[in-house]
Formats: C-alpha cells, structure tokens, sequence
C-alpha cells in the first residue's frame, strides 16, 4: 500500500477525540478563559503601524522579527541560535508534520515514549513510519531500554530509528520532567547512534516549582528539532509555532511548506506582545494560576479518589492518574461524561494500540476548567469510580 | 521510489521564485498597498467581543460563522450548498493540499491546463502524481482534446484521472475566462466520465467587465471541488481559504488537518468586516483599481511592445504577453531583472517541463506595482526586449 493511501487511512483511524459533552472539560488543551489576554492594543498596532507587512504575503520562514525573537528567547534558554535556525509555522502539530515531511520515508522507524502526545500519534502515522515505543520512569524516558533496543536493532541488521520524539518538560500525558541525568544520557547515546532528537517543548514556560532543566536543544543544538508553541503560553487560537533546527534543515522544510507563509498578523500582534515587556508578567499569571488549579485538582484527588494514584506535575497543563489495576480508564471516561466530567481514557495516548498498555489510567487536564469545576469535576470523579468498583 | 521521498525530492525541485529584486514587482501576486483595508476596528471586535472563541482553539473545519458565510456567499454565487460543505483552510494552497491527501494516490493521473497555475505544480506533484495537459484557446480550456484524451485513456486500459485543476475565472496565467458553452461541455464530460473537477477561484470577484459566468460549482456541485481564498479580495496576509465540496468529503479533509483548526481570530477578523457591511464596496474599490492598473499596462504595453500581443484580461491580477516567437522567456526575465523589473517567464506555468512548450511568454502582473512603476516598468521591459532583439 502506497505512503499516501497509508497516510489517508492512518487519518481516518486517528484519536479523534469526542466533542466534549460534559459541562466540565478535563479533557482539552485550551487555556483558562481567566489568561486570555487583552490583544487589542497589540493587534491595533500591527494593523496600523505595520499594515503592509501583516496583510500581504509573508516570507515562508517566517517574518525575520519573528524568527530572530524566538532566535534570541531559545538563546537565552541555554541553546545559542540565530533566526535562520528557526522556522515560523501554523502551531507545533504543523512543525511535526513539517519535520515528518523532512525526515521520514514510508517504513521508517521512530521512537516514543508509551504513552505519548495523542496528537502527535496521528501525524508521524501518516507518513507511514512504524512505531517504537519506550517506556518512562519518574527521571524521564528510560534510556537504558533506548539503548538496549538500538542495540538490538543493529545487531539485526536494521538500520537505526529516524528520530525520536519526546516531551520532556511536563511530559504529555504523564506530566514527567526528565531529569538532567537522564537528558545528558540521551543526547549521548542519540549522538552515538546517529538518532535525531524532535524535542516537544509547548509547556517550557509553564512552570510551577524549580529552576528549570538544560533543553536537549541546549545540550545537542545539531541533532535536535525543537518545536515550540505561544499556544500554550499565550493563546491556542494564534496558530503560531516554530521549529529550531539546524538551519539548513530549516531551509527545506521551508520549502516544503505550501501554505504561502503563516500569518503574519497574529506573528506582528505576538511580536508586539512580548516586544512591549508583558510576555514576563503574563507567564507568572499563567504559573499561578495553573499551579494553584494543579494543587486544587491534586487535593480533590486526594480527597474523592484515595485509591488512585498520581505524582504532582512541575508544570504543564496535565495530571496523570493512576486508577486501580483492575478499573478500564475507557470504561471510566464513559461513563464520567455521561456524569458530566471528561477525563481522557489513557489507553489513547499509546501508539502502538496492539501492544500490552496498561488500561487503568486518565489524563485529567487542570487547564480549563475553573476551580470550583476542578472540585465539582473531581467529586464526580469519584462518584463515578466508587459506582463502577460497586458494579463489579 | 516512495511517495513520502518522491514527496520531498519535488519539492526541492519546485520552482521556487526568485526573491524580487527589482524596484518594480511584475513577478508578485502580492496585492496593490493602496487596497489594503483599515482592519483594526473590525480586530479590536474580535479581540473583545469574541475573545474566548478568538484565543482557544477553533473547530478543525472553521468557525460556525465562518462556515455558513462562506456557504451563503457561494449560494449567492449560483451554486446552493449549506456549511456543512465547506472546510476553512490555512489559504487556497492549503485547501489544494488537502485535497490533493483526500484523492491522490501515487502514480494517479491529473490533468491541468498548459500553462497552469504554478504553485499548484508542486504540491500536486508532491503525491506523486502523473500530470496530463491540455490546451487553452481564447474560449478556454479545450475541452475537444479533453476528451480526445480520456478516450484514448479508455482505449488504453488505463483508469480515468483523479481529478481536474483548472481556474475558469481569469485563468492563472493567462487571463483567460472560460465561456459559459465551455463550462457546460466540460461538466457534462466529467460527469460521463467520472471525473471530478477542482475549480480554482480565488480571483471570481476580481472582476472588470460583463456579468460573471456561472461557476462550476454551480453547474455540477457534486463533482466539483471548489477552492476560495480571501486573499485576493481582502488581503494575502490573513491565511484564510476554503474548499467547497459535498459534506462527506469535507468530513475527511477535516480529519486530514494536523493543524488544529485555522486561527479562528483572523476568520472572525474577516467575519466582522463581511458581516459588518463593508464587502461590497471594498469589492468595487478592488475592481476599479485593478482595471485601471490593467488599463494602463494595457496601453504601456501597445505603445512600449506594439510588437507583442496580449488578451485583456476580463479580471483578476495578471496579462498574459505573447512575445514574437524568437524571444526566449527565461532570457527576458533575466535581463529585465538586471533592469529592475521583474516580469515571470513562461516557461515556469508548464506542469511537464519535458514536453515541448512555448518559450515566448511572459506573465506580468499589474496588482501589485503602482501605475507609476507600471509606466516605468514596461518601458524598461521594451528597452530589454529591443536590445535583446538586436544582440541576436
């Protein structure tokens, strides 16, 4: 079957998740309506003292204020760039798709953790690349296991993965952050196996506790892509991303990009944003408040679901919920909807549906939802778990 | 050779324009300055109004609003459909993307006009389809020798091709606009021969004279595929196009879309300005503007080239120079550029390089440069064409 057909079928068979239902959303990545902020002087401004630009065509790359703003914000986090080592695009999933589009030929293998980001399953899929998955511990993706099964695949005579994807800032969906220990082992051995590193990094800036970790793109800047995203710091709804790569990868994913450009209106707004100095003020508001619905959503936990387990996420958006081994999370999510909540059943964040996943956790997202949702979702959470234990 | 290889390897090959260098843009479909609307207050709506809808994340198939405007536009247009048939894209690019990963597999034949549409070339060509072309008269597309060649298709055993790309309204580079008898026989051959149709629009109300033919949306919406774009009416800065197609393969297109929705802030930007009454006459302002802009390249061109020849084109932002036959495209372009004006040659709007095409004409755009520089632009142009015509 040809890469294309493949890529059509994998599409129709995507995660697409269920239109949320319930009146409580711990299903979805937006943003707390509390944090969206006020862009209309910002928009103003682009509108006016930059009409042309935002409103005929945009270079490919992204416009060159943009490119060297996120040059010099990777730079200051440890990886020095320059704006030709990035590439402006429609939102992270699109730098995914861009990167794909580059590095995988039909057949390809690439590694990800299990679980892994839902949304990113669907993407890599398309391309007709295989799955390989590796599992996590509470320092991050399991490098040794990495190890043993590039070992394995050379001594098969197989050649070595294409790249490997991983989110490890506040981990979608586990909410793990690896550690330095295990970053340095895996850029070291990434770079002794010849394998790319595609580093997801959409909640760098949500942080709630702790100086932040070395990127994989600081430590290995020539075999890793990192894409990144004001989508979760700023707004989703701007639709504006990037990847930082070496810049003659950029380069060709620029070519390979068929959109005539991103927008260059929300790229002026955001650049006018965080050029006027309240890109810091905004990204404490949005640690406060997310932290304080992470430590809410976590004492509700503690409350309504004592038999459950979870490990407190430093940052991000996500709380991954161990249920008892023996509760179904797809069983769970049903029936929390019809109840009015929507957790993610945790059986949809592996990409390899076929292997032996455990099935007895949930991603709740503290995002969204208010905190007085927080609590009600959370109780009803448990009212629902305690009818399914009774059911049994 | 894969389709995801054949992919990446057409894209580096795609004709990718030279940046503009010239004082003077002929090359550039960008649109005129003085066109560009006064966007900030209809921003500033969106922006307070609808700030929840305009920051999260939007609907992967467009803004409800979005959606039914477009479907009442191209209702009004002659061809009833209801918002369930239209997809909101990133761009008509994207729109012909999408389209292209819904039908395309591998070696799967399209046909497309000699010359076409450039852009279109490589992101047809990246699913690793065959081209097949066929001629234009005056009448537009040949569709005599469109079914000469489905015919000898059949004869062959060889299947029917996947689809057609064509735009009938100010045909992308030739200015042509099919007549009406033309459209009727193309739907009728399509519909006998199971071919669907993918009608390029983006210049339909661009238009300088007469009354609009009807689209062939409107002839045959169950087999045509219609892409729209606001870029050539509104402004190529804002990304937001659409393809109009029966709601089951809209359906699929949606679940094709890594990108998360397009930004519903520059759909809503748009929907208060259509909405908020100023289409209309922003519209006329566009096709008064571009007719005098084509009116003067016209005379420019009589008085400065009486050796070459042209159709005047009935709307959208380009003329189509036939040079005399001895001129080499490619070679006018060069020189012209070293001049400091930037017209595109021919040659680069044929899909199949390979096969023995005209040389000898130019495509100059008169959206883009002021009537000043159209003036000097042209004279410049004569200048080359005559020197180049005595260094023979």
């Amino acid at each position: 079957m040809s890469a294309v057909r493949l890529a059509r079928r994998a599409a129709l068979l995507a995660p697409t998740l269920p239109v949320t239902t319930g009146r409580i959303a711990f299903d979805s990545g937006h943003a707390s309506p509390a944090l969206l902020p006020d862009l209309t002087a910002e928009a103003a401004r682009a509108l006016s003292a930059h009409r042309a630009e935002v409103l005929q065509y945009a270079p490919r790359a992204g416009l060159p204020a943009m490119r060297a703003w996120i040059a010099a914000h990777t730079t200051a986090d440890g990886a020095a760039i320059g704006p030709d080592d990035v590439l402006v695009t429609n939102g992270a999933k699109h730098a995914l798709e861009l990167v794909c589009r580059l590095l995988l030929d039909e057949g390809d293998a690439v590694v990800v953790t299990a679980p892994t980001y839902f949304s990113a399953i669907p993407i890599i899929r398309s391309f007709g690349a295989e799955f390989l998955e590796v599992g996590q511990d509470r320092e991050g993706l399991d490098v040794e296991a990495l190890g043993a099964l590039l070992a394995r695949r050379r001594a098969a005579g197989q050649p070595p993965p294409r790249f490997l994807y991983n989110v490890p800032d506040y981990h979608n969906p586990t909410g793990i952050t690896m550690t330095g220990a295990r970053r340095e082992a895996l850029v070291t051995l990434a770079r002794a196996a010849g394998l790319l590193l595609v580093e997801d990094s959409p909640y760098r800036l949500v942080r709630f506790e702790g100086e932040p970790l070395p990127t994989l793109k600081a430590l290995a800047p020539d075999i890793v892509l990192q894409l990144g995203t004001f989508s979760k710091l700023l707004a989703p709804g701007l639709r504006v991303g990037w990847v930082a790569a070496p810049a003659p990868l950029v380069a060709r994913m620029a070519q390979l990009k068929t959109d005539a450009g991103s927008c260059p209106l929300t790229q002026r707004t955001i650049l006018e944003f965080c050029e006027g100095g309240r890109l810091a003020g905004h990204t404490a508001s949005v640690q406060a408040t997310y932290r304080a619905q992470r430590d809410r959503m976590a004492a509700a936990l503690r409350r309504e679901l004592p038999d459950a387990d979870f490990d407190l996420p430093l940052g991000g958006y996500y709380l991954w919920l161990t249920l008892p081994d023996e509760f179904d999370g797809e069983v769970v999510e049903r029936l929390a909807r019809e109840a009015g909540v929507s957790p993610l059943a945790g059986s949809r964040f592996f990409a390899r549906p076929d292997a032996d996943h455990p099935r007895h956790h949930l991603r709740l997202a503290f995002s969204h939802a208010t905190p007085a949702e927080i609590e009600e979702g959370v109780a009803l959470l448990g009212a629902v778990c305690r009818t399914a234990a009774l059911a049994r």
